[in-house]
C-alpha cells in the first residue's frame, strides 16, 4: 500500500489521494464538497444490524471480514465521499489486554478502573504486532474502495483516559478531572502512554493504505481551555507527531481532529497538528473559521438530530452549512456528532445527493 | 411576607433584600462577593443523607419540614451567602399529576413520554392551589433565614420538555430536538404550557418571601443559537414575564438564569429577562462578560470537579474566578454546575471562607 501517492505530492492526480475529501482537507480546490457521516457504519443501517447479529461489538471490530463489510456498507448505500474504518474508541486498549466490555445501551465498562499511579504503571502497552487484523482490514478496504478514500480511526489520549478512569458511562467526567488535578504526574504518564497507543493504532492504518486519519477527542469539550491547553493538547500533538515527520518523507495523510462541545477550544485544537478541525452543531462554521484561524479546513456542523426532522428543515440546514462552510479554507460536510441509531438511512442518502447537487463545480 | 422591602426600592437597607447576593445580582456595591453553590443542599452532606434516608426524593420535596431543614443545612454548615430552595426540577410536573418517578442513579423516568400533539394536550395544568406545601416551606425558611436570602428554584420550559419527551435520561436530547423540528406547533403548545407552570411555581415562592429566583435551563446548551433564540428563549421570557410587571409595582426579586454548555447562547440568555446570567466552567468570566454584554451580573464558573482537587489547585481557581468576575457588573461566586455527590463538604466551607477573605471591602 506504500505505493499510493502521498497527498503532499504535487502530481497526485488520481486515486484516493486526489479525492475531494483529501483535497478539501488540505485546502485545495474540489470538484464538489465532500460529504461523509460520523458513525455512518452502524446501527442506522438494517444491513449492519443483520451482519452484527450475534457478534459482540469488540469481536466484530477485530474480525477483518466484518470490519471490511461494515465499513463498505454506507459507501455502497449512500455514495458518501469517504469510508471511515469501523472500529471502537476503546479497541486499542482491548487489544493491549485491558479488561473492557461494551455493554449494549451502556457503553464501555472497565473491570479495573485507573485510580492511582500504580494502576497507570500496570497498564499494558499496545504492541504493533497485535494489530495484524487491522492491517488486513485496511488493506482489503483500500483495495475494494478504489478512488474512495478510507479514513483511519483512533480515540485521542484524553478521551481514552476518561473511559479508563470513569470505568463506565459518565456525563460530567468528574473522576477524570479529579484525577487530572490530584495526580498530575500519573496523569502525564497515563496520557503519554495512551498517545503512544493511539499513534501505533493510526500508523498501522496509514501504513496499510488509509488516505486520511481522524483522531476523536470526543469528550475534550468538558475541559476548560486552560486545562485542555496544558494537560491534554500536548498529548494529542504527540499522537500526530508519532505518525512521522512529514518533512522527512514518511508517507503522510491529512489529519482530522474532532470533539463535541469544543467551541471554546477551537482556537487551540488545530495546534495539535490537525489539517481539519471538526466542529459540532453549536458553533456556526463562519464563526468556527474565525476561531480556528487560517491554515485549517473545517468538518461537520450538521446536528445529528436534524436528520430526524422533516425534509424542509433538513434541506435548510444543509444549505446553511454549505454556505457558511465557504468561510473555511476547505470544508468537509459531516455531522456535529455521530449518526443517531434511530436515523432513517434515506435521510442520509438524501443529504449526500443534496450536497453533491448544491456544490458541483 | 409581602412586607419585605423590594430590591428595587432605594431605602432597602436591611434584611435579605439588602444582602450581598441581591446587591450583586442587581449590580450594586457589595460588602464582599457573595458565594453559594448549586446543589449545596444534597448528597455531599452527611446530615442530608441521614435526613433523607428512607424518603423518596419527590416525597421529600413536598414535605415542608424536610424542605426547610435540608435547605438550611448548607447555610448552617458552610456559611454561604444564600440558601436555595431544596426541590427537584420535575416537581411542578409531578404536582400537576404527571406520572414521574426519580430512579436513584438514573434520574426522572416518565411513565408516558410526550410524543404527539395529543400527548401535549393531555398534560394536566399546574394549579396554584396544589402548591400549599411550597408556600409553607418558603415562609418557614424566610423566617428562619433572617438576613440570608432564599433563592427560589424552577426548571425552564425547555429543560422540563426534555424530561417529558425523552422519558428518561439522555445525553444527546435527540428525541427532544426531533420533536421540536417535526412538530413545531405541538412544541410551541408544550413550551407555552410549561412556561405557565414554571411561572406559577416561582410566583408562589416569591409571594411567600423568596429574595431571588433562579430559572434552571440545564440542558439548553444542547441547542444551536438559532434554535434557542427562536424556539426556546421566548418561552423562558414568558416565565419571567409571568412573575409580574416590575413597573406596575408587583413585589419583585432578582432573576438568575442558568444552563450548562451555553457558551454560544450567552449573548441571548439575558434577553429572557435575567438580571444574572449563570456561566459554566467553559467560558472564563471576563469573556462571558463580553458575550452577555452590559446590564447583567454573572454567576458561576468554578468547575465542580475542582472541589475534588488539592487545595492549591482549588485556591488558584477560586482566585482566578474572583479576579475575572470583576469584569462583570456584579458577580456571584458559584459552581459551573451542581456540587458532585463525592465532594468533601470541607472543600465547600473552605471556598466560602476564602471568597470572603479575598473579597472583603
Amino acid at each position: 500500500m506504500g505505493t499510493a501517492a502521498t497527498p503532499g505530492t504535487p502530481n497526485a492526480t488520481t486515486g484516493p489521494a486526489d479525492s475531494d475529501l483529501v483535497r478539501a482537507a488540505l485546502g485545495r480546490e474540489v470538484r464538489r464538497t465532500p460529504v461523509w457521516f460520523m458513525r455512518q457504519a452502524g446501527r442506522s443501517l438494517p444491513e449492519y444490524r443483520a451482519l452484527r447479529a450475534g457478534t459482540a461489538m469488540l469481536a466484530a471490530c477485530q474480525d477483518p471480514d466484518l470490519v471490511t463489510e461494515i465499513t463498505l456498507q454506507p459507501v455502497r448505500r449512500h455514495g458518501v465521499d469517504a469510508a471511515i474504518l469501523f472500529s471502537d474508541i476503546v479497541l486499542p486498549l482491548v487489544v493491549a489486554g485491558i479488561d473492557i466490555d461494551i455493554k449494549p445501551g451502556v457503553g464501555p465498562v472497565i473491570a479495573h478502573p485507573v485510580r492511582s499511579v500504580a494502576d497507570v504503571d500496570a497498564l499494558p502497552d499496545l504492541e504493533p504486532e497485535a494489530l495484524g487484523f487491522l492491517a488486513t482490514a485496511v488493506s482489503r478496504l483500500t483495495a475494494e474502495l478504489g478512488d474512495t478514500p478510507l479514513i483511519g480511526f483512533a480515540g485521542a489520549p484524553f478521551t481514552l483516559a476518561t473511559y479508563l478512569i470513569e470505568g463506565g458511562p459518565s456525563k460530567e467526567h468528574a473522576r477524570t478531572k479529579a484525577f487530572m488535578y490530584a495526580e498530575p504526574q500519573a496523569w502525564e504518564r497515563l496520557l503519554a502512554k495512551l498517545s503512544v497507543s493511539a499513534a501505533v493504532f493510526l500508523r498501522t492504518q496509514v501504513d496499510a493504505g488509509a488516505s486520511a486519519v481522524q483522531l476523536f477527542d470526543s469528550w475534550a469539550g468538558v475541559l476548560s481551555a486552560t486545562d485542555y491547553a496544558t494537560r491534554v493538547l500536548p498529548h494529542s500533538r504527540a499522537v500526530f507527531d508519532g505518525l512521522g515527520d512529514r518533512a522527512a518523507g514518511v508517507r503522510d495523510v491529512p489529519r482530522v481532529h474532532f470533539g463535541v462541545g469544543t467551541g471554546e477550544l477551537l482556537p487551540l485544537i488545530g495546534d495539535a497538528g490537525a489539517d481539519v478541525v471538526g466542529v459540532d452543531w453549536r458553533v456556526p462554521l463562519d464563526e468556527a473559521a474565525r476561531r480556528v484561524g487560517p491554515g485549517y479546513s473545517l468538518q461537520g456542523n450538521l446536528d445529528p438530530a436534524v436528520l430526524l426532522a422533516d425534509r424542509e428543515t433538513l434541506d435548510r440546514e444543509v444549505r446553511r452549512i454549505v454556505e457558511q462552510g465557504r468561510a473555511a479554507r476547505g470544508h468537509v460536510i459531516n455531522l456535529g456528532h455521530g449518526v443517531l441509531p434511530d436515523t432513517d438511512p434515506g435521510a442520509i442518502t438524501h443529504v449526500v445527493e443534496l450536497v453533491h447537487e448544491l456544490t458541483a463545480r
